[in-house]
């Protein structure tokens, strides 16, 4: 197969695979590995703090020369609505306390939480050369500002409405997410629900109408599946799910066992952070979506669940954790970044 | 592209194309046209009445030589709960009389509905070389009784559980169908709710997992997506949507129409037939969906829509018409079967 075309050009890489950005899973040590294999590494920036943002990336840039990307969450914050915080907050205590976990009220100022609009100044001091995006689009402003410093700019879209849009915007290359990705949906366009085109109704219509080469994600975890993307009109491939197992990851053992059972049981939602995610059913899930409360807007019900998350992490509680996984995630490997991109690469070959 | 495989020596087809069935769309014109010209041509039958399989089986030999499909729903009848029916009855009178329409109370008599168990002696003695099936499988006596007189089973999953299930019954084909898939889901294992596998998750998934040759099924409609979903494992494809457009297609010209405002605007929905099928988003499905009435079970749901429909259907109040379309339906041409096949094909070589 030949891996030369335009894309792989514009990014530098040998292979056309990016690693995708997985907040709370991916490591500066599996970008490095990433990029060191020579496929794009995608270091995820989303919601933190500026000084957070440098020192990951510049904990990144001492384990690889080569360059990577980073990936942040271009949405507006949400209003807040007080009672339905409230109310949300009591019934979190409550799914706690069923599982011997105390969690304290979290206190919610809108000037704890960061959109990419607070990174932009920190990344171009940081002379990132590639900046992926998800949630929405960035302001007109840091794209002109972006541009000016020859970045090259990536944007996440989920049905071929969003990526038009983006094309329009002038984005250099357009990240199709189709239905099976896992992880949190990229969606900004709303007006006819959530979008859940999948994979190979995304790529090749959205191929049809954009100039922009093509970055498929959702379903790519082997040589066949890379093949397949790139006929239906992808110039790379995303790999998240078939890494998230990988001994770079930070997902814990008890999730990365629970990927074996991810095929036909992953779910698209809310319940952990307000914007909708596709991650294995579990009892959190249920127990927030059979509530019948509002569910507040990302981030306020990020922050809300970040305690509980957290407390159930360290204790292997399964069932209360996010484990975000695609519909293809039971074939992930416990193995190193390298290693599975390298029998990744080996078996796009043997195609 | 080399067409020759083990399926399409199978079925004795030129091309690896299959026509999809679809009921109240595809007409023995096409099934004809499709056989004709050198695809699987499948007759939809789900439902009807064995006299009325002869009919249109009789029908469709007049217009070929060549073998075609049945395809016939292998479900069981469901328990009638007469004060859901009533209250479903209802809204859908409420319904009809917003816009004008009047319809009476339908009986509901279990003995006027037909499953395929009711058909097989009629297959047989029309000796139809091959039998599609979708909504479970076939009882164990139908299956030795066709396959005892050499008839070739191809049977549908949408989950890599549903193929295994269906690989271990012994049935010759597994039809792949993908949540991007337009019409009824051939869904029959609920344990983990509905299952909405993308085609690209799907089909390389159940190519890891049986030895049948697999038909990918679910946002096929040109060149690269026919090659692609062989690249994931398919040994063919089948179409549906992009035919609804076609000449011989029984559907409206308002249905047609349609179909070009499909993209990311079609849902999955039990609101005109009591099973699950994607169609375009209309009032319908928004009334039924919103009142927070049970929906009664395939078939119930679908006779008692029956005559809603039908006068909709008259009166081109696509409000109301159930616009089965997959997620790349807005690619279906106007075009007579053949040049659609045609175009297809010459595609696929190109590619």
């Amino acid at each position: 197969m030949n891996w030369d075309n335009t894309l792989t050009r514009l990014l530098q890489i040998k292979f056309p695979i990016i690693q995708a950005p997985m907040l709370s899973v991916t490591s500066p040590q599996m970008v490095g590995a990433a990029a060191n294999f020579g496929v794009l590494g995608s270091l995820p920036l989303g919601g933190l703090p500026p000084e957070k943002c440098k020192e990951l990336i510049q904990q990144t840039r001492q384990l690889t020369n080569q360059p990577f990307a980073v990936n942040l969450f271009a949405h507006s914050l949400p209003e807040t609505n007080t009672n339905e915080i409230s109310k949300m907050q009591q019934l979190l205590e409550q799914i706690a306390s069923e599982f011997n976990i105390k969690i304290e009220k979290e206190e919610i100022d809108k000037s704890d939480f960061y959109t990419a609009e607070d990174q932009i100044e920190v990344i171009l001091e940081q002379k990132i050369p590639i900046v992926s995006f998800t949630f929405g689009v960035l302001s007109d402003n840091s794209i002109e500002k972006l541009k000016s410093e020859g970045v090259i700019l990536i944007g996440t879209c989920t049905s071929v409405e969003e990526g038009v849009f983006l094309a329009k915007k002038g984005i250099d290359v357009i990240c199709a997410q189709g239905y099976e990705a896992g992880g949190h949906r990229g969606s900004f366009i709303f007006d006819k629900g959530l979008p859940k085109v999948g994979t190979f109704s995304l790529v090749p219509q959205l191929f049809d109408a954009v100039q922009q080469p093509i970055i498929a994600a959702g379903g790519i975890y082997n040589g066949r599946t890379t093949k397949a993307a790139m006929t239906l009109g992808a110039s790379a491939v995303q790999i998240g799910s078939c890494l998230v197992a990988s001994d770079e990851s930070l997902a814990t053992l008890a999730y990365k066992n629970e990927l074996k059972h991810a095929s036909n049981n992953t779910t698209v939602t809310r319940s952990f952070s307000g914007r909708w995610a596709r991650g294995i059913n579990n009892s959190f899930i249920d127990k927030i979506e059979h509530s019948g409360l509002n569910i507040p807007d990302y981030p306020i019900q990020n922050k809300l669940t970040a305690k509980l998350r957290q407390l159930a992490k360290q204790k292997d509680e399964t069932a209360l954790m996010s484990l975000w996984a695609g519909q293809s995630a039971s074939n992930a490997q416990q193995k190193s970044t390298a290693q599975i991109l390298e029998e990744l690469v080996t078996a796009i070959e043997t195609i």
